[in-house]
């Protein structure tokens, strides 16, 4: 059933008062459309529909909700209603609920969370922002290695209501080390009486408490787990980290990605309406200033040839081609050389091999646009002195912007500095200098002036 | 082990001939870190190496590699070997296979196909690109209603092995229509003689094997699942997509936009390196060309002004910091839209909002712009005039390249046109001429040239 579908019914039974089959209804309907519906009735309705599901669905719609929303129920339910939220959801979304709500909001929800929750809810805040630490939960299916098959099916019977992940199971020795791996799939298919360390994997892909969740997200990519084990320095296994929580870091860092290439700096947040004004604005005002810094010095260098461009206008016209095109260039370039180390199928090693081939590329590129150009300024100003000056300005152009491009990306993966910041835009004042230089000493050389 | 570890290991097994070693430790290593360890030891090792390994895991390293490893593999290998591969790998990567070797090595594939998997193969090939269907696996497991747990246990123990992904269960009738789906979780919790009808949820996320891959990904993204299945018009099931296939596709539209967003025409096909100089030209020059050509009507428009410019050439002075300043914040606003567009956090029908959102944006950020480069030109030329004619401009240029930013992917969207195609390049071209005009036509009023 579409969404719309569902919250025309919800709304005919709600109008209709049919309050039994409304609860009927709503628990068959799948977490995940719970924010549109709610979005889409009247606030003093959302309350009401929240209280008719049962207790586990009602965890996980809450789940699903965005901040505002959580914050808002919260405020509506009382401290039994909180308490059995608290208690249902999987800790790595109580880790994420507390980090984003109010801190009178906060006090409310561990008041109401059991002690030993809170223990692993303040443990989990621990960790350093962006690490696996903040993106694991603390539910796993842990077998032992003496345990039989019927043993391990009896004991994820036992535990595996309360675990967000039954598909990897994972063998521990007594002290918490992490011996193996068992895939439910293996498990399936053995002998009930076989041991679960002989059927266990000992070459387990595993994560640190401490590393970056970029890293995490790659190691996903590369080895198509639904799951990856999280361990501290003394291998001891703590966590686990699920996929659609990877999934999640996957879409943020590539908004960052998206962001930081056309000059914003990124903050984790709200989505974009959300966002207020005064935030938006600061997000981009840093990079415009000093982007405008730098494009003044294009401005000086312009300055200097005022005899030039007051005996012959006509050379200003071209400059905006050239310095569009000049950026354009430079943007490819950067951005396929920023993605390729991004996605590791570059390397700073790779530096003359890219270099290389950018040259080529820009020669190829070059040239043909030299000659559309030329075309053009013969057929419309019928001056060879013209064409030849900005189709060799052009040609010059475009192989500064590309050997940039791909030259200072790298240079800033190897200085460790993310190398989106030699984004599109920075590259494109450093070219903007650079090709109007060119043009004007080429100009002057050819024209005398 | 680190993949350098394991490459030093293999030369080291392999320099002291200790073939027996080499075969156990290889069993060992991860499938995924196959590519690395062959493209890091000689051609002639390659063979040898993946001859070693057992029929199994040999299938498995076949998949991981690259397209033209494995071209290269499969002309190494015997009529008997490809017909091992060819029985062990997903039909979803057969598939792939297929679609990327040249026909030579097809045919030979082929010949070494069972008929039964041919037939399933040519089915598969026939859905359209970028399809559900393209990426669906047709092995998965299927339940009948009337099975107890103990019998789906048995059949999945039966039909585990030769399947993908077991975590998913689906419930089909005889003539194959989808009924429900029974998470291996709840099989597992659920009690011995319970019938799989009363444990299954009915109330499916499904799609359509002609649905187009990007929302396939969306709904993984919103359900969590790590399977979906794919149906027929008539509700058949016919396969099912895992999430490392949804991954994939994620990876690569994000590829994709970064590239249109860039001004390249994206092509799927290879890394950076091993894409050629003659495609690497090809898919950036036709949009350098359009925009070359946009790029001159702001150089037209300068033109026109060539009075003013003889009069007073330091307003060319001032030309690059405007453009440059008006792409930026037009590239700002565009990503940020295009990006809400393509998460869904924006539609359409927010137009208003968030223009009205860019306008007080664009008053803030313009009205600083200004300021600081009003004290720049006070300090440097100490020109009132100036400074007021560039600080209008300035603030005029940011509120048009920001509307502009907005305005123009929610168009190119209700058009079903790709948002993308109104990336930074193209608004900027858009924004340097209006701002052009802006900047000779308050300068002439206040100068009176």
């Amino acid at each position: 059933m579409e969404v719309e579908e569902i919250i025309e019914k919800v709304t005919e039974l709600i109008d209709n008062k049919k309050i039994k089959d409304l609860r009927e209804f709503l628990e068959n309907v799948n977490s995940a459309d719970f924010p549109s519906i709610l979005e889409n009735v009247d606030e003093d309705k959302t309350i009401m529909i929240y209280r008719l599901l049962s207790k586990e669905k009602a965890a996980e719609v809450f789940v699903e909700l965005e901040h505002d929303d959580q914050e808002y129920l919260i405020n509506c339910l009382t401290d039994a209603e909180i308490k059995n939220v608290m208690n249902e959801i999987y800790m790595d979304d109580a880790v994420d609920l507390i980090e984003e709500m109010p801190s009178n909001v906060v006090k409310r929800i561990l008041a109401n969370t059991k002690t030993e929750n809170r223990k692993i809810i303040n443990e989990l805040l621990k960790y350093p922002d962006d690490t696996a630490g903040t993106l694991m939960t603390t539910e796993f299916i842990d077998l032992k290695e003496t345990m039989t098959v019927d043993q391990a099916f009896r004991f994820i019977k036992r535990k595996g209501l309360k675990t967000e992940n039954v598909y990897n199971c994972y063998v521990v020795t007594v002290d918490r080390k992490l011996l193996g791996i068992v895939d439910i799939k293996d498990l399936l298919v053995a002998e009930r009486n076989e041991l679960i360390k002989d059927i266990m994997d000992t070459n387990v892909v595993k994560v640190n408490t401490l590393d970056d969740q970029e890293d995490v997200t790659k190691m996903f990519d590369k080895y198509n787990y639904v799951a990856l084990p999280v361990v501290d320095k003394e291998n001891r296994l703590v966590g686990i980290i699920t996929i659609d929580d990877a999934i999640d870091v996957i879409q943020e860092e590539t908004l960052e990605d998206f962001e930081k290439m056309a000059a914003i700096t990124p903050d984790d947040g709200d989505t974009y309406l959300k966002t207020s004004v005064f935030k938006h604005a600061k997000s981009r005002i840093i990079w415009l200033l000093i982007l405008m810094l730098s494009a003044m010095v294009t401005g000086e260098v312009i300055e200097n040839y005022e005899a030039a461009i007051s005996t012959l206008p006509l050379l200003v016209a071209f400059i905006p081609m050239l310095m569009d095109t000049g950026g354009n260039c430079g943007s490819q370039t950067s951005t396929l050389i920023i993605r390729g180390l991004a996605m590791e199928e570059l390397s700073t090693k790779d530096i003359f091999r890219a270099l290389w081939k950018e040259f080529r590329v820009a020669f190829v590129v070059g040239v043909v646009l030299a000659i559309a150009n030329s075309i053009r300024i013969m057929i419309q100003y019928n001056d060879l002195k013209i064409a030849v000056v900005v189709g060799i300005t052009l040609i010059c152009t475009v192989i500064m912007a590309k050997l940039l491009g791909c030259i200072l990306p790298m240079i800033a993966k190897k200085l460790k500095l993310d190398p989106a910041i030699m984004a599109a835009p920075l590259i494109t004042t450093i070219v903007d200098t650079l090709s109007v230089l060119v043009f004007f000493n080429i100009a002057t050389m050819v024209f005398q002036l």
